[in-house]
């Protein structure tokens, strides 16, 4: 017993020598990540910042896992009207359905907002909490992207999944700040991230609280309640976590204001963008995508001082098992 | 070294079985209560729940601290109203600010719901969330309750606090789900029950994100976002936590639903109810009560099987620095 304890001891320096980001090739955003955690767990420090408030928060479409070529929430909207279908037969000839079903681009961009909106909540709300999660934890098990051929939870991004366990190992708490719905990512989100539901932040529909033939029930009303983006997501932050965090990392203009929020607490404090650089192992886009949209971040960046990240450069893999496409 | 870890191997037994519960007597509560952890905590039982699903809910008002003869944030509006009203001359002749600065019951009651809304508004929106903050901050630091002349953050129960202790070193999460104001709350809950602010649910009001002068800054609105009341309460739940807890501690009608929908779900659950029937160390109310009534859930208890604590039998010690007034 008394051997195996010193034998552990003599590893222990070792131990702690291990690169805990892999992923991350050495280069100035794998060393800001480093030096920052660095200082705030340096208990002699003048930077140490306490655990409790080591409050690291991520957005998650394109900064924890992929989002094109459309948003995955939206797959699984599509996939929904599809499984619907059958029970509505009106849909074959009634906007946005007929265009949702039939993949027509451009009669879906004429519906606009309105229509996506029509479209979310037709396969969004009208059920219990419990049968969306059901629907929701079902489909994520056996979807598969267009152009990888893997479930969307193997679409995560390895050097992230590092940073988030560096991150919980150095006494932070990880948060999930999406844009998304709440209700569509708790089911996964644990196992795949290490991230629990009350750790995750999220667009949100009202709910209502119901007795059904004596058994309780929550309600998912066809209602926004919380848009979680933007200028949404310091509030969610204030809603949900009511601290400010010292670490945000987003990728799309849709995270500009909760990076502006986190770093304009006086230091420590770091705030990090992951550009889409990489077509061949992912995918390239910024300032002219529909979807993950960056623009004002890269024009920022600089005069913010946050760590523009490139897939291409920083990372040495992408996903967990990739092989090339 | 070998000989000081013997001799706390030897202490180890002994340190387990001093009783985490000093200030509960022995009685079908306590035992209730041991019993249910014993058994969720228990890995080689059919009844065992994994540490991440181990949420346990608190109400705050009557069920974590004293909420006679008013709710404590009203003692908090009555003295910002106070604060304000050397720069509001007008109040001395307009409702509800006469009657509220005057301590006219009467003519309170006759402004309603709505009168206490404007006054509620008036002393909590129109400022900055960190303004809030300190303004809350400030108030619970020196304001003292009129009958036990002792701050509020004394007049904690102390079966409480080691319930909360008890829970957490068991490996349960533990929250707060209250009907009064979360940002009232948060700033002092960690340090007085070890609840962060993420672990705290309450009433909300609207947020805007907005850059002032450069500085961003969480701007509050006088209006209503959520009322975590009543069937409010699962629906906070829901939002914060994202999953059904397996203890619901109340005191009041207003806690009703939350303890259903915690106690509807499959054993193993716990649902309790403290009844305040001690005039003698604290206050003695339930059914004609304004504050913290108690009806349904006495009539229902036995049927939902909610366990009934009672303050006088139950607990041997209220507050934490008693001294009999």
């Amino acid at each position: 017993m008394m051997r195996r304890l010193a034998a552990l001891l003599l590893f222990l320096p070792l131990l702690a020598a291990a690169d805990p980001l892999p992923s991350w090739n050495d280069g100035p955003a794998k060393l800001a990540v480093t030096q920052f955690v660095t200082e705030v767990t340096d208990a002699t420090s003048s930077t140490f910042v306490p655990p409790a408030e080591r409050v690291a928060v991520f957005d998650n479409d394109g900064t924890l896992w992929v989002e094109q070529p459309m948003y995955t929430q939206l797959a699984f909207v599509l996939d929904r009207l599809k499984a619907m279908a059958p029970q509505n037969p009106q849909w074959r000839e009634q906007q946005p359905f007929k265009a949702a079903l039939e993949g027509d681009q451009a009669a879906l961009s004429e519906a606009g907002m309105e229509g996506l909106m029509e479209l979310l909540m037709t396969t969004h709300a009208g059920m219990t909490s419990e049968a969306f999660n059901q629907l929701a934890s079902d489909w994520i098990e056996q979807a598969k992207h267009p152009r990888f051929d893997q479930h969307y939870t193997s679409l995560v991004y390895q050097p992230m999944l590092e940073l988030l366990d560096y991150l919980r190992s150095n006494g932070f708490k990880t948060f999930i700040v999406s844009g998304g719905g709440i209700a569509f990512m708790r089911p996964w989100t644990e196992q795949v991230y290490g991230i629990p539901p009350e750790q995750v932040i999220g667009s949100e529909i009202e709910l209502t609280y119901e007795v059904q033939d004596g058994k309780p029930v929550l309600v998912r009303q066809p209602e926004i309640a919380f848009i979680d983006d933007k200028a949404g997501k310091p509030v969610g932050i204030a809603r949900h976590i009511g601290r400010r965090p010292i670490l945000a990392f987003g990728n799309s203009d849709g995270d500009y204001q909760m990076l502006e929020w986190t770093t304009a607490r006086a230091s420590p404090r770091l705030g990090l963008i992951l550009h889409h650089d990489d077509a061949e192992r992912e995918y390239a886009y910024d300032r002219d995508s529909h979807v993950g949209r960056l623009a004002r971040g890269l024009d920022d960046a600089a005069k913010q001082g946050w760590i523009v990240v490139s897939m291409k450069r920083d990372w040495t893999q992408v996903f967990p098992n990739q092989t090339h496409d």
